[in-house]
């Protein structure tokens, strides 16, 4: 907090980052959560509309149960997911999104437009460093 | 690649997670980036459009100088910004988004919306479990 206070005492810029808005991108972007928020929206509304853990295990590449485990804790705890225990047998737990976890899909829509435009085209290009720098000898 | 590998054998599921999406969210999630990226785009459209390092960084609540210049640099690398050298005297350095870097500007709009209407009302709850737990006694 010393380093954020002594920047602000400075004076206040014009183009200065909105803290909710830097807190909304923490949340939503930190490793492995985004991706999860999109496969709870993308879920079938047919049913429950909740996901089983496994499924949204399958449906998120590369993350461990554990980590799995840890995230969906978070987002339970930051009230963008609800976790229910429906009876059995046999007992499982659904997994949904809150009203204001649903209302991240307008943002991850367009985010997800961006994403198949511009990473799209650019798979093939180099992402260490402009390809000009390196093209002067023949 | 080992497990996203296995897991994608089970069979795609029609929730999985869209490659370009998730590498949108890793590129702007990166812990600074999408605060670093905001401040960009909210940069006065007078002049170059360009702004100074000391001027993101002074932006950018909690950031050091070493973790803004590594941003930078991964940014740069990504093609969302360009740093252009301005001959001086005294000689200094601008960096303005790109095309691409523009183009974050509608999906990190409506996710300052989203982050104004759903952070600054839940500010005061408690954030590790829901108070109805811990309420029962007078």
């Amino acid at each position: 907090m010393g380093a954020r206070r002594a920047r602000q005492a400075k004076g206040a810029k014009s183009v200065a980052c909105c803290p909710y808005y830097h807190e909304a991108i923490e949340l939503i972007g930190k490793r492995w959560t985004g991706a999860i928020v999109g496969v709870l929206l993308n879920a079938p509304a047919q049913g429950s509309g909740g996901l089983r853990f496994s499924e949204i295990a399958q449906a998120v590449p590369e993350l461990s149960d554990r980590l799995l485990s840890e995230r969906m804790k978070e987002l339970e705890a930051r009230v963008v997911v609800e976790r229910t225990v429906l009876s059995g047998p046999p007992v499982h737990v659904e997994y949904r999104l809150t009203d204001m976890g649903r209302a991240l899909q307008p943002a991850l829509s367009v985010l997800r437009d961006w994403a198949r435009q511009w990473l799209d085209e650019t798979d093939d290009e180099p992402t260490a460093a402009p390809a000009r720098t390196t093209a002067a000898t023949h």
